[in-house]
């Protein structure tokens, strides 16, 4: 049975300051954390687009590691570019810059034989764009959406087109609730499986993700680190361990709820990876003994 | 084998105000949350202190309850008054008030007998006193702890003094990094077991609670309430439940871990009932069978 993951997303630089240190226009985007992620799984397909000034060193590092780049275009113009400052918190950050460059023409256009694949991410990008690769691959085993509160405020409609279509949503707490005007996580989640998506994520940072599915919640805590050095990417990241643990054991939609809670406590230990170092670096090693053996301390923390 | 708990901390009056109504002068206080939660598991004996202004009703409510309310000194003078407003997230809050009272002068004593009492609980009060009771006591079975920011920054000496004799301490994630200078809670809690307390609680409200012990980390996820009418009190609540289940099961402080690890998962399952309502509403009719079927809620939450 084919494996392989189709994601659709940003292929980014970022700059990212933090209270010790800053840098300066790293590898970042959806797409390249979730890839790095997944690949310890499963095949991974990236679909995207980057700019003149994007370094060829960075699409290297990506195939290198088993990433199919083919769907990554070279667009002239500026690569799409992040900047913001982490409070010293680690949690609250200010958004400095967001520079869109190639990324505000983006049309996600798939090589031949991508159609075909089992899998698909839609990471967070305009819903339109997200419906687009929907209508291009044929009959997908398993579709995650990842969005975030601006294309809820301002492109509802497009997000309510696609959700209906997708089988889990990747948001937030604030995101859940704002999605669905409900208070409660549990009743927000209700409301989510509604609109389409019939499993929902909810990612709470160092607090970890909660699972609604039709088993009922799962609760995952994050790995306890002794320092936080950039988080920006973890949630791409968990979306990468989590849809990479389905692929790889060929979960389909219907499956057993028990393969979507084990996937939890594996995109958990990917995610616990990328806060450790800055942009992709604590990824671009990563190797699945190190994953498992977290999914142990994962397990062990929620044995009362 | 006996199972009393001894508790001193605050008897109180607590005027809440949230986004949508406001409660004055309601029973509140440490003692009063933490006792009722505990009587659910174990006897629980009383010390503390009100005023001539504190209703008979609200003693007869604890009382009816099966606490012993003998070591509740009436003084003469106002009672323990606290008033604060939550803000529409109902987590962060402003206190608008905190009026002593006959609690400035609160000198704990116990009535005859209480001294074999075997199970402690210090709540939240300046630690000097926190150390008169465990002076008072004989050679219980089992301390614990609960403190604050307050205490840490302005009484350190005086709370690491009685730090050094307790078997449990119960925080919250920020009041224990201030404590040790610690970032990360693995870290902080490891630093804290060198001052005393070799088992840490490190509470977090709507994300649950972490509990350090010799068998390392376990995680309890908080019970998923659809709407939060009052979180005043939930932590004392906790420390009812957790340490009213070790004294039914005539727990000591040199019991294996895993006996610590259940009575987290019965903690969090009485404090999950007092955000549902207004001051120990939701408390004073609560009873064990209820308590047991949210502790298999959180089993299952916490089952991938």
């Amino acid at each position: 049975m084919s494996k392989e993951i189709l994601v659709v997303g940003s292929v980014a630089y970022d700059t990212v300051a933090t209270v010790r240190e800053t840098r300066e226009r790293q590898l970042g985007g959806s797409a390249s954390f979730f890839a790095l992620a997944a690949r310890l799984f499963a095949p991974v397909r990236a679909v995207g687009v980057v700019g003149d000034d994007f370094r060829q060193a960075d699409l290297d590092l990506l195939s290198s590691r088993g990433v199919d780049i083919a769907g990554i275009e070279r667009a002239q113009g500026p690569t799409f570019h992040w900047s913001g400052r982490y409070h010293a918190d680690m949690i609250e950050r200010d958004t400095l810059a967001t520079e869109l460059g190639v990324f505000a023409d983006f049309q996600p256009a798939l090589p031949a034989g991508w159609a075909a694949s089992p899998y698909v991410l839609l990471a967070n990008i305009h819903p339109a764009l997200q419906l687009d690769v929907l209508e291009a691959v044929d009959a997908p085993r398993l579709v995650v959406l990842d969005t975030m509160n601006l294309w809820i405020e301002t492109t509802r409609e497009a997000l309510l087109a696609v959700l209906a279509r997708v089988d889990v949503l990747l948001v937030n707490d604030s995101e859940a609730r704002l999605l669905t005007g409900e208070t409660g996580l549990k009743e927000a989640a209700a409301a989510i499986a509604e609109l389409g998506p019939k499993r929902v994520v909810i990612k709470k940072g160092e607090h970890g993700a909660l699972y609604f599915g039709p088993d009922g919640v799962l609760a995952v805590p994050a790995i306890l680190l002794p320092e936080v050095v950039d988080p920006t990417g973890a949630g791409d990241t968990f979306a990468g361990g989590f849809l990479g643990w389905l692929a790889d054991r060929g979960v389909d939609r219907d499956a057993p709820d028990a393969e979507f809670r084990r996937a939890m406590v594996a995109g958990t230990a990917v995610a616990s990876f990328c806060p450790q170092a800055f942009s992709v670096e604590a990824l671009a090693d990563l190797e699945r003994d190190r994953v498992e053996a977290r999914m142990a301390e994962l397990s062990a923390m929620m044995t009362p």
